[in-house]
């Protein structure tokens, strides 16, 4: 065994093993005419016998063509994302491509240095869940024709390949399913209203109030860092503040379950003592505890789309952009009651 | 804006808008000699403008080094590689470096073929939490001088780096914590005992059972797959079968949160019913409920060594094997107490 030479297997090892010529291992091992069946095959013998593996790089950099996709997301260790990850590095193997995986933690520069590598090394296409605090990256991408699908996250005014679940009817589920059982006091856990996902949540979550006349305490929306994993820590904070809610609504499965984390930990059931319901439904692909209400994010579907959005810009080129909204549900579990009475408990 | 032309920015682009030659150009971006600061100046702002990004493949093929190093684990989505990956990639990105990812899915012909991947696309190197299955994929690594860090497992008898935790002692820990609050029927819920982590937590599970002179009804060993997402209904199907047991020690928290899912599903409580110790401790990084009682395995430190020592291997290569073991430690949360005496509760 070669070990530690840090030297690759090659064409003239295959030749010092046969006898054949570079040239005849060559044109054996790629499937060309003219080499006997006999000789191919002691060639492709010797060539597995002495781990021969062929450099795609080479030929990929003369075809412009590297089948490496760069996938840049917020929060790689995110369930979410690690989920969706796994679904696209799935889908995209199928394809015969890989991918270079980066996070941004939600930081605009860290978007634009991972757009920066991607070009850098040459990859065929990005799927990217953009920061939307800067258009630097994605403007980057647009001025060198990389292909790019955005993922889970879109701009209002922006002429580029998207698909996003309907996040404003997510968040109109969310509260009317909890103004349903009773609540009127809900604390909302949202992130960095730029991000699209954010703002539409928030908005149909507001929308679902509007119609039953509950007016939204504006102490009661408080943003997270959609990254982090800070949310035991404000959420201590808003039990110290002492402010009242009897339900919550988190912008992330992730946030919600750091929040039971942390109200559990000062004695507050769920949902005895308050409900929550998250966004994600992380559960429908990892049964983390407890069962919990939860708009459901298509995070197969999601994926693929882009997947097969991106390959096809990639083949093909694309013309008119490809924008995809998807829907959204409710899937109530055990998070969600109505609202203890005064006294109660 | 160039958006789907599928066409990079050239140097040529910088040449026709700037009027310098592509020999200028060329220089003045790769900080040469003999090249005016206020030529320079221009060339960069230029650059800046139009988007251009230097494709550092064509220079890496020539130098030999692609930048670029594969992870190869076997779920991308349980949360302990998902945190390792996260912390891998944070880790080569601060020395220039950007991560393939790829799952094995537990299964050997997937970590050959994503192994043939890497070698295919030219990676500098590879950090690799084998499936412990066959060694074929190890054995091209080897051929191939490609250099390779096994994270957290190892083989008794290869000569290859590795960084594991210690164990057998975080077995041992999890079974003495539960001999000693008064456990006697302990259900483990193992992984393949050909992956060395699983088989060492067995066996110091079996030593903490031995001091205690505690036998082990084989029955109660069930080994779970240690990649997919299948706990719920081994559990379903372990508690049909009206087995008894106080408590579980899980192969690792992912199993351990599904198996609480099910056991509260069937109306079982944690601990007051079942006692749960987990493995990786996971709460370490994200505070996924319940606060799970688990023995710590280092994901940062870990991570870090794994792509020091590649990283070392990569850049003056290796003589000795690093093979390094980090302590283990038990913490204890809230899913472990002592069990029901007959006719409680």
């Amino acid at each position: 065994m070669n070990k530690r030479n840090n030297r690759r297997v090659k064409l003239t090892d295959i030749a010092a093993k046969t006898g054949f010529t570079v040239g005849t291992i060559s044109k054996a091992l790629q499937n060309k005419e003219g080499i006997a069946l006999e000789t191919r095959e002691s060639i492709m013998k010797a060539a597995r016998e002495i781990g021969y593996i062929a450099n795609s790089q080479a030929g990929g950099l003369r075809s412009g063509s590297s089948k490496t996709v760069a996938i840049i997301v917020s929060d790689i260790a995110n369930p979410l994302f690690a989920i969706e990850i796994k679904i696209c590095v799935a889908e995209l193997e199928k394809q015969g491509y890989r991918a270079i995986v980066m996070g941004t933690e939600e930081r605009a520069e860290r978007e634009e240095q991972a757009v920066i590598s991607a070009l850098n090394k040459n990859v065929d296409g990005v799927l990217l869940c953009p920061t939307q605090k800067s258009l630097d990256g994605i403007r980057l991408l647009q001025q060198n024709g990389m292909p790019f699908v955005l993922m889970g996250r879109r701009f209002d005014d922006l002429d580029a390949d998207y698909v996003v679940c309907d996040d404003e009817k997510g968040g109109y589920l969310a509260g009317q399913h909890l103004a349903e059982l009773g609540h009127q006091r809900i604390l909302v856990l949202t992130a960095d209203p730029r991000i699209s996902s954010s703002g539409e949540r928030l908005r149909g979550f507001q929308r679902a109030m509007a119609e039953r006349g509950i007016e939204i305490d504006p102490a009661l929306v408080v943003e997270m860092d959609a990254s982090a994993s800070d949310s035991v820590q404000k959420i201590e904070e808003i039990l110290a503040s002492n402010l009242n809610f009897t339900a919550i609504f988190a912008f992330s499965d992730y946030i919600a379950w750091e929040t039971i984390y942390a109200l559990n930990s000062h004695g507050v059931r769920v949902p005895e003592d308050v409900s929550i319901v998250g966004f994600d439904d992380v559960q429908s692909h990892m049964r983390f505890p407890p069962p919990l209400t939860s708009v459901h994010f298509p995070k197969r579907t999601v994926s693929t789309r882009c997947v097969e959005i991106l390959l096809e810009q990639i083949r093909r080129g694309g013309d008119a952009p490809v924008q995809q909204v998807l829907d959204a549900h409710l899937v109530v579990r055990s998070t969600t009651a109505a609202p203890r009475k005064r006294g109660e408990g």
